[in-house]
């Protein structure tokens, strides 16, 4: 008996497109980042992985997302669970800012540091920034905990409680879950299952709208570390995409 | 202290464009519905009515138009609930069929009976119906509960034990919230709510895609009977139209 989790990484958005910072700033898919939602969804159809579950982040283009692929493979019915929890890294003040530009700005060093490092977070975005969640209703409830910015370590502190509380159980379950997220809240995911070093962490990327799917043994461990791609030609050729960002 | 209700018609779906009973058969929006979803979301803002909470059937115009009118009210990201008792009334061995074609082969006494008609039931929908969910693994835990064929007193039956169960919980909690569904499913919420007499009930349409808001007293009834809807004029044109489907 092993059970199957899928991870998902949101198509592209309009802030992929235009070569700048996400983090929590809420933007939407592109239709380029559409299609591929939906193709994502097909992938799951052909390799017969049906969803019995979805998790989300609060950020529309995960939540669209979800909604598109699910609704291409017919599991648009399935429960729908959505948290802060899965939501990509804060970004701290460079939310909103240009790659390349960043990257020019402060030099290569400095911006592989902010953009891969386990540890250093970016500089903390500012209450009054335009691009600020700090009067964002929906992340109310949080407190103290909204974040100002975050490093991988810092998602995972805070993505892991939700692991444990809401996935795990649906995976006991027997259930196959659907993670539609990001891709340092998967990263953060991929990290603690497969026990990837702090280091070697850094040289992981995920790509977007590709049906990453894992199966775990009793201790919700990876049977094969790594999980599969459904397409690995395409998974790999997109995530060296995502590391050439910015260049 | 009063709580906050609002319902929503899904917009105009496939077979409503095509002139077809559709029931349970799962159909997608046009464009058109897909733009009434929106501009529902839109007028949800204008009038400052926020959704904590959202609703749907099982069935993807319904949780499209939730997801596209919550996304234009900047609100995709609150908790999400499905059942299968939201659904579109089970229009029995008429799904598929004709409205006009329906009319013109039954005459207009036996159409206005099954559409209309409290207590009596089209005849029952074959296993075997390319337009049967007999073998639809999302009601695969319905059993014997699955309809072949419903009037709208059937539909009550198995909706009020949802809004009480559901609904009335999250409407005590405080919750403004949304209920994304369909013709008859929220005929049944308006007939339990505003207390509409079974001859009554006959008369009443409801149009796709426009919000219709209802403010509750501590026992859950209606401080207004009717509710409103946020665009009144735009309602009851549309809802006069429903009335001459088929004619």
């Amino acid at each position: 008996m092993t059970y199957t989790l899928v991870l998902l990484r949101h198509g592209e958005s309009d802030w992929n497109a235009k070569n700048l910072f996400t983090g929590w700033v809420d933007v939407p898919l592109t239709e380029k980042g559409q299609g591929e939602a939906k193709r994502g969804g097909e992938q799951l159809v052909e390799a017969g992985i049906l969803p019995d579950v979805v998790h989300t982040s609060l950020l529309r283009r995960a939540i669209t997302t979800a909604g598109l692929a699910l609704d291409a493979a017919d599991r648009h019915w399935i429960p729908v669970k959505r948290s802060w929890r899965l939501n990509e890294r804060h970004y701290g003040a460079l939310q909103g800012k240009d790659k390349k530009q960043t990257l020019e700005q402060y030099g290569e060093e400095q911006f592989m540091l902010w953009r891969r490092s386990f540890d250093v977070p970016p500089p903390p975005i500012e209450l009054d920034d335009e691009f600020s969640q700090a009067s964002d209703v929906r992340y109310a409830d949080l407190g103290p905990d909204l974040p100002a910015t975050e490093c991988l370590k810092d998602v995972i502190a805070r993505m892991v409680p939700y692991w444990e509380s809401d996935i795990v159980p649906d995976l006991a379950a027997g259930k196959t879950v659907l993670v539609a997220a990001h891709g340092n809240s998967l990263r953060a995911i991929v990290k603690h299952l497969d026990g990837i070093s702090d280091e070697d962490i850094a040289g992981l990327n995920i790509p977007t709208g590709m049906p990453l799917v894992y199966e775990l043994d009793d201790a919700f461990s990876p049977v094969e570390k790594g999980g599969r791609y459904l397409d690995p030609d395409a998974a790999a050729a997109a995530a060296a995409a995502v590391a050439n960002q910015g260049k």
